[in-house]
């Protein structure tokens, strides 16, 4: 599948409607099953689909390395004949098998975001909490001068082929301490752009991204801190804001997060040792 | 609970940092509980709880209307001792009753959504045939003059208040046929400032709102139109692209789907004729 797809529609512009092609991001669901059993059904971009899957079982807590999976493969079930077939639909499904037992209901990351077995107290505190049982904080010594800060947008926008055909795409890109583009990857989903460049360092054997920052198109909600803790990223940047929870849970993991990334001005809400000036 | 919070940060702009007070927007998780038993965790924020618990009930079929809610509130619970206690952790937790009994078992949308039961031979068309199947196609015979829709955008952007301090928040807001606008809700949850408004009419008895638009800050992803569907609005506009699963959506359910609204110009996905041009 692409991830694109092109669409007649009716473009107004002040008085008459014209008819034109118009190229639009795909949207589908993809079904992870661990085993033989369905975990979640996420609505993302096709393409990547592995990296989105091993970025996700990763950044859940559900696996800790690349050992733990056997096989990613896409379902090779036969559709039965009152479902529909074709390559599209068994694209839609991934199956991993892991080396080991996965064992959900001991996962409390997996049970606090899905099936919400929260006890009452819960706050952001709490959810802070959650994560830092899960990880420690980070101890990255990474300095990184000003300057290259002001350079990331730009590269990643000039590696977002898809973003400037349909304007429809987020972007998560991670870059070394010098802001060489290592990997830019795009989903409708900003999560799943994160999952799928953290599968990738997953499944190529980088993890853990000591050395590394990841750039996020749009905004730095709690979630997008969470799986940089994860991966040990030391250094996030959003070019939007940034929410008071994610600033709060990057402040207590010891991570750089930085927002409103524009131009030669950018917003550092936490760990700003990590930038020098000159 | 305030919808931003005000917190200290390093301001980079070329040569120097300089430290500066921020506005960021707050985002707390919202767990939603059904009798005693949890439901979901959703990260949002803070404001217009009550609204979000409903137009989410509704939006995912688990209600079909105000009367099968008897009482939405905040948890009243004692946290025991090892929790945080205070105002804000009770204000993160709402507890509904129903009139009736919710067999979570039997609801296929929710079960598809969050326990992700899904059959194989996945793919958008299934999607989409879940959606058909609870709720059918719009038969509105609105007619809106374009000059209308040219106008929704400042309007909408006029009543966000907490986005032009932050930048950081999705609105979603509900115009009558005339443009005029009714109700704005922001979020940093795109879906969240969407249940937001269909929870306030719901609560206020206004559905089916079968003369309104939609309008939506961001994108138009396949959850947007599914949640409009549900309410029956029967033109949904967002300010940025469409992807091609809410473009199927909408045409399948004849609904009015128009992305990229901006100026004096519009992208018209599905069902055009709901527009004039005198």
């Amino acid at each position: 599948m692409q991830p694109t797809s092109t669409k007649s529609i009716t473009r107004w512009a002040y008085a008459e409607p014209t008819q034109v092609e118009d190229e639009l991001v795909v949207e589908e669901p993809l079904e992870i099953r661990v085993g033989q059993q369905s975990l979640i059904v996420v609505m993302r971009t096709p393409g990547h689909d592995f990296e989105l899957t091993a970025g996700f079982l990763y950044t859940e807590s559900l696996i800790t390395s690349c050992d733990d999976i056997a096989i990613i493969a896409y379902c090779d079930e036969v559709p039965s004949e009152d479902q529909p077939t074709g390559f599209s639909s068994l694209q839609n499904i991934v199956n991993v098998h892991l080396t080991g037992a996965l064992d959900l209901e001991t996962q409390s990351g997996w049970q606090r975001n899905f099936h919400a077995n929260a006890s009452c107290g819960l706050c952001g505190k709490m959810t802070i909490e959650s994560v830092k049982h899960q990880v420690p904080p980070l101890n990255s010594r990474m300095h990184v001068n000003q300057a290259v800060f002001y350079q990331l947008n730009d590269r990643l926008r000039a590696a977002q082929s898809v973003f400037e055909r349909t304007g429809g795409l987020h972007a998560a890109g991670l870059f070394d301490e010098t802001g060489e583009l290592l990997i830019v990857r795009e989903d409708i989903g900003r999560h799943n752009a994160v999952d799928k460049v953290i599968g990738h360092a997953l499944l190529t054997d980088l993890l853990p991204l000591e050395r590394h920052i990841l750039m996020v198109s749009g905004r730095a909600s709690f979630e997008i801190v969470q799986k940089a803790l994860f991966a040990r990223i030391p250094i996030v940047v959003a070019v939007s804001a940034a929410s008071t929870l994610a600033v709060d849970l990057a402040a207590e993991g010891n991570l750089t997060l930085v927002g409103f990334m524009r131009g030669k001005s950018m917003a550092v809400y936490s760990c700003p040792e990590r930038i020098s000036s000159v």
